[in-house]
């Protein structure tokens, strides 16, 4: 998922989609690039050329690739919109499930690199020799030159683009589902074709419209790749609205219907064709197997319906028909996607406006809440599409009325390992099961606080598959079924073997007279998982789950008594999917209507 | 802590320590009155005076009352500076000991409202007959007029400022440790009449400046409440620049030394005078008994000796003096708090130059990362040396390696219930510990998986102190020791008595016939309480302390044998400080430095 493969073909991938001009953001790509290279830069390089540089083994571990990994997301959102809070807020609030205050630093550190590096580029590119790079400077569509005044009617105005954006967000994530389950219906000859024609046939219908003598000549008309006012198929003195906005690049387009100032630029039909042709494009762009973001193709649809709602309540209001369109383009963002801290931080980055932040708060927060009483956010429904074991951020009220034991009672009995264990059993153990973890158990063990005659059983912990194969691997074999010390376990393995997850059971040759023998799991053991009594609630065990970010969670029994096992069983992330629980536990999903919204 | 009362005092007294010129800031005293409504609010009125509808007791509950907190202090922030966002993340990186994805729109709506209101405010007083209210709109010190250009050797004198910002910082939070420590021996009186003489008296020590003959007469020199050139003793055509730093209100001083295209505004000794003298008041007016804030003390601070630098650098540089103030402050700042996000979104909304955000970046992570090389944040020394019980968000490296087995084990012993349990017991159980929570447990309880004949203990969860008294407060008594079923319960307690937290053992009165009698504790326990293995470490053990933010942490034993008791101890806040586990274990301390900083 973050290889050297993917990373190659994200990059030239991107860079073809943007440069063919679809309906596409490069934040998507460029934040899955950004995690390839954090991932790639921890591991110490692709899988076959790997820099074995001792003090790189420090990240090899699942909580710093994690971390390394938000870096990685956080940079490619700030590269792509030049933002750098924005980067860092959008990982804490969109892409961490799970989320420490040293994480948030070092996000910042991370964006900040990418701030000063992209600077250091649109310096060099002042002049103009790097192409499109570096356009507008470090503010990507600023709209800073018009004073934001507004009043309370002014306010009313404002609730309505929410309101519209959250019901058209919603309406967006639903219609984006159903294509996407079409898939490979979708052809991508047949999307950059009609993009294309679009993009270049529709502008036929726009009238022209006579320049604004106030403006300078060379401003109004224009020919070149950007502009204000694109002459098109007029005569001199004469501009083609809807041409300004589809003959040009996606950031320019977006520029140009963001431009203040200027309420007579664009035709309410122009734009009604803008809008249509770029809710289309939105929907079956996503649906090709390119690499694309979802932030551009809503930001120009909603900046179209924005606009367009500014030309009519022109007369009403003192806002600016281009601050209409940025209000339009944040309340379709937050009526898809269901940020607010984030997209706002963006929002302000890119459009450099911060007398517009009051009102972009009250049309995030609107759009939102409107579009959450119909339907779960975007980036919800793909994970969903995909099947990807992304934790929920909060439990379904369900889950509270169901048990972990009743969850790990409908699981096959957990299996689980002797101390000291016979090779055999570990070999058979590993070949017949797929789980990733084992109890370590100890049977017989007279506990030495009570002082009691007869042993009792005891939890050990937990051992990783990895680590079985490990001991495997290097034939750390016992002859009698004996303890050893930790030290004869740390003249054989190395805390950098340790660290190391791969291998597999068949790459492990034993001989039969080798698996008569033991192994002690003792040292290999993690004294201290994370345990929970059989009778917490799913809820609260996913909180746990998601808070302290496991990967698996033990069940320990409420009775104490002898015969009874320290383990009733294990979960994993895939056990509390709501989608898994439900399978299991059908019933559940009658009793309240709000997971039926996926 | 959050009372009625406490709000009209802080209200009170903040308008007047702020209307006195004192060297403090507003943040730290509106934080508190936003956190004091939220908390009365919560909770439906003061103490005495309550309303008790319906809905309002949904919010009786420690989870919302934190969260109901964490809004009300973001609030704070955002009335104080006029940045909402800034609110969010202060709160979120600074106020709040857990976080969960709500909060984070929770925060952002309360801080809209705010700024809306605030706005409205603003338009309304827009005439200036609100006396100071105000002034500068929503943006307090803005410095947007001016260009950002930097080069490679501009980065250098950037990190030279993250640096020195460090130093100091970190020397400031010293010297403020020291300072608090002699708490009493700073008088009110003694530092308020210091004050105002420093303030009206050093202008003297400065020359007067000529007024600059390109500005206008009416900003050159000035004589009213604010203006940049402050006439003071000089002659008509003359200006004082110590006046203009020191007779006037916080915010403007701020607004005066940011200000920017002044070049030859400010004499290095004036800016000397002015730095030195906000060093020495900001740390005597911190010491004395009156609502402050840290900010705007800081910010003046870090001001003046960023603008010193710049007068010095001028040659050298591309930046405007009034950016290397902001720079100052901001390294100062970050020197002191150690806060990152947070503070370069505040400083962003409060100076409204949003090409300044990357070297603005550069500082803050510089300064704070040379600052905790020293010594720990100045809110974690106040903490400390107030003793509230805060926990740390990073666990002491030692932690690992103590398990909370042993640190229950220096503990006095448990105090258990039965489920259905004697009245005396409770009585002498409530009256003779102070514990708030209890763990229930059930003798000869056959477990019904195993089916094995001999009985043992079940641990059935967790009774609150509070429920236990209102079980007495009601006389749910049996004559005879038998479960209850749940609808009795019902009748008898609603969950808006559940959740009432009052009343004390004192006043209950149990009659000694009534002391033979039983309650049945099952329905009134928490069957699901978190739980860890006493083999799990205190560092584990802290980190879900926090993360899920618990009262109390069973400790379960890892072995399974008959007449092992089903719980070890348990653990709650002030059981997991690492101050108070290195009294109970010194050796603990010398095994690694990094402690000793506190």
């Amino acid at each position: 998922m973050f290889g050297a493969t993917t990373l190659i073909v994200k990059i030239i991938g991107s860079i073809g989609a943007v440069s063919a001009g679809l309906d596409l953001g490069k934040e998507g790509p460029l934040v899955h690039i950004g995690s390839c290279i954090a991932s790639l830069l921890g591991q110490g390089g692709p899988d076959n050329y790997r820099i074995k540089w001792r003090w790189l083994r420090y990240f090899n571990n699942d909580r710093d690739r994690r971390d390394l990994i938000t870096c990685g997301s956080s940079s490619g959102v700030c590269a792509a919109f030049r933002a750098p809070v924005g980067g860092v807020l959008f990982a804490l609030e969109e892409v961490a499930t799970w989320w420490r205050s040293a994480l948030l630093w070092r996000t910042f550190f991370s964006t900040a690199v990418v701030v000063v590096v992209l600077r250091a580029f649109i310096e060099i590119c002042h002049t103009g020799k790097c192409g499109l790079f570096g356009e507008g400077g470090l503010i990507m569509f600023d709209v800073s030159n018009v004073t934001v005044r507004y009043h309370v009617m002014d306010i009313v105005l404002v609730v309505v683009i929410g309101i519209i954006g959250g019901v058209l967000g919603s309406l967006y994530n639903h219609v984006l589902h159903k294509v996407l389950r079409l898939y490979n219906l979708i052809n991508h000859l047949a999307v950059a074709l009609f993009t294309s024609m679009c993009e270049y046939g529709l502008p036929f219908l726009a009238k022209c419209t006579p320049c604004d003598p106030s403006l300078p000549e060379s401003t109004c008309p224009t020919n070149g790749r950007s502009g204000n006012f694109k002459q098109f198929n007029c005569p001199p003195g004469y501009y083609n609205d809807l041409a300004t906005l589809l003959l040009t690049t996606n950031d320019d387009a977006v520029r140009n219907i963001f431009s203040t100032n200027t309420p007579q630029e664009y035709q309410p039909l122009s734009l009604v064709i803008f809008f249509v042709l770029y809710c289309i494009l939105g929907l079956i762009t996503f649906g090709i197997a390119v690499p694309s973001g979802l932030f551009l193709p809503i930001i120009l649809m909603g900046s179209g319906y924005g606009r367009l709602l500014g030309i009519y309540m022109g007369p009403h209001t003192n806002i600016d028909q281009g601050l209409f369109a940025v209000l339009g383009a944040a309340s379709l963002m937050a009526g898809s996607m269901r940020m607010t801290v984030s997209l706002c931080v963006i929002f302000l980055e890119l459009t450099n406006n911060l007398l517009l932040l009051p009102i972009t708060m009250i049309v995030l927060l609107i759009a939102k809440t409107v579009g959450d009483s119909f339907n779960p956010s975007i980036y919800e429904i793909i994970l969903h599409l995909k099947g990807l074991p992304f934790m929920d951020a909060n439990p379904e009220p369900w889950m509270r009325n169901l048990t972990v034991g009743e969850l790990v009672d409908v699981k096959p009995s957990v299996v689980t390992l002797h101390g000291v264990e016979k090779v055999a059993k570990i070999v058979d153990v590993l070949k017949n099961t797929t789980h990733n973890a084992f109890p370590v158990m100890d049977d017989g063990v007279v506990p030495p606080v009570v002082g009691q005659a007869n042993g009792g059983t005891e939890l050990h912990g937990l051992i990783l598959r990895a680590h079985l194969i490990q001991a495997l691997k290097k034939k750390w074999f016992l002859k009698e079924r004996r303890r050893t010390e930790e030290w004869e376990v740390r003249e054989k393995f190395t805390w950098v073997e340790l660290a190391e997850r791969e291998g597999s059971i068949e790459e492990v040759a034993v001989t039969s007279e080798e698996m008569e023998m033991f192994v002690d799991l003792h040292p290999l053991t993690n004294t201290t998982p994370f345990t929970v009594l059989e009778s917490m609630s799913v809820a609260k065990a996913m909180i746990l789950f998601r808070q302290v970010g496991l990967r698996h969670l033990l069940v320990v029994p409420k009775y104490q008594a002898s015969g009874v096992s320290p383990v009733i069983g294990i979960l994993t992330r895939q056990d509390l999917l709501a989608h898994n629980i439900l399978t299991v536990f059908p019933h559940l999903a009658i009793s309240k209507g709000r997971e039926k919204r996926n």
